[in-house]
């Protein structure tokens, strides 16, 4: 078996989702549908960020397993040949399992030989490594091995709306201040029970996240938010530009982000932000995995 | 009567082009059907550049008659109101008669109440103005008063495609050559007759046109051709790109270009390339109609 990594870059507005549906309409089941066509097996994919309805990639993570030798461009360009126009694979890697953990593997292995082990609930011991921990995975997984996050969330502040940037930004007609959001959402970095910004039916285990950064930048009627975290929950991102919105257009101070997240009652955030400015930039890994991931700005920065 | 004049941006993609057809699946149409339905008058628009179906305009100029009083930003939210979200008037504004021409008009309205003149065919004389000249007109006019047109044709040049630009940029996937491209280019300039780059059913008076301005920048993976001249012929920008996408590629070298306009043979250059990545960007005037045009630079330049 060889496990293959995608970087997938996707338009979501046609799309209810990533994740696969009984009904088909998803990026994840035009992806193995297309991969089905092309290998001719059934392929089952595991991504590292699961994006709602209408929420774009530009560099989504996607792993498989098969029994099948192919170079890296043959799985851009067959997969792809498959694809609708609106999903594309930009780049594919072979990944090999970690040689630092060769040692460890050949222990594992005689513990395998002298009995049965429930190798999937392994408790890390002294002076061995804590598998559970993200990045410490002996096999490349795109969830489990992502350490980190990127999202930008694009906004076209104009009074007039913009039909050539629509489903690509969310659109904001009140003139906004991008200092003050910075300085709300400073209030943000950290690491912070991130409950006020959480959806109800958000699966993760729990709502305590590290951001690393939130940048706000204006160039001329765009302003741009990235935000890079450990990991986000359910609608976290459009929950917080929401808010910093409010703070943008003068009608909440910049420390009313600080008491959001302190009350940890959704209610009291924003409303959940349009999806169409949303957009899954870039999943942090350990180089050792030696993916060709690339640096994805923008089109429009 | 009230001449008003709008400025007009649209994503061509879901149109069969500007101009209106018995089906009503254009940019006028849908205009018009939103200027009735806001004034309750049945309105009858000139726009300045007519666009083929799924060409884009940032600024398309578009007038009209009315006897009716608003004010600018009434038009553009009213208008607005009813039109898809592929197309939005970005700002209107009342156009006045040319002062300089107050002169005039009392001979011409003398000249009128001694007898019946055929005044739409006007012969110029000497020391008064040429009215048939672009620009010169007495009254604003959307397309003859025009003195100069600008468009952008947008290219990603990348191995692979981007689910992100599509429908936004043409995709060419071989390398390109900007410089030869642009050398190449520079053979267009100055006046020429264009026939070579004309399509078969283009309806323009005379192939001779003065070429302003052909730039060609890239900025990572995207190549913006920036043409600007008096005036174009059907599918010119177009076969013009098509013919320097030749030439950069390797395949003719830059006085290729020279050969083709020279022998005034469309059969000569290449096809038609694609409309994906075409926009209409601004339309030159005299500032004396003091127009609010905005400075359309391309979202993602």
């Amino acid at each position: 078996m060889k496990r293959i990594v995608l970087g997938v870059q996707y338009d979501g507005t046609p799309w209810l989702g990533y994740q696969t549906q009984p009904h088909g309409e998803t990026v994840q089941d035009k992806l193995e549908a297309a991969l089905l066509q092309f290998t001719r097996q059934q392929v089952n994919t595991v991504c590292a960020g699961r994006t709602d309805a209408g929420v774009h990639a530009l560099e989504q993570v996607v792993h498989f397993d098969i029994d099948l030798s192919r170079n890296p461009f043959s799985w851009v360009r067959g997969t792809n040949a498959y694809l609708p126009p609106s999903i594309a694979v930009r780049w594919a890697a072979e990944v090999e399992p970690d040689p630092a953990f060769a040692a460890f593997d050949r222990g594992a292995s005689q513990a395998d030989a002298a009995g049965p082990v429930a190798s999937t609930h392994f408790t890390p011991q002294p002076g061995l490594p804590d598998l559970t921990q993200p990045g410490m995975q002996h096999e490349f997984h795109s969830r489990f091995s992502a350490t980190a996050r990127t999202y930008h969330y694009v906004l076209y502040n104009n009074p007039i709306h913009s039909p050539l940037l629509r489903q690509r930004v969310g659109w904001v007609f009140r003139p906004l201040d991008v200092e003050r959001m910075q300085q709300g959402a400073n209030y943000l970095l950290g690491v912070h029970d991130f409950s006020a910004f959480r959806a109800a039916h958000c699966q993760a285990k729990t709502p305590v996240k590290l951001m690393h950064e939130i940048s706000i930048l204006r160039r001329g009627d765009m302003i741009i938010f990235t935000l890079r975290a450990s990991a986000f929950l359910h609608h976290m991102v459009r929950n917080i530009v929401g808010s910093l919105i409010v703070v943008g257009s003068g009608n909440q101070p910049p420390e009313w982000m600080a008491q959001i997240l302190a009350g940890k009652d959704r209610s009291k955030a924003a409303p959940t932000f349009m999806p169409d400015g949303l957009y899954l930039a870039r999943i942090d890994y350990d180089p050792k995995w030696g993916l060709p991931q690339q640096a994805h700005v923008l089109p429009w920065l």
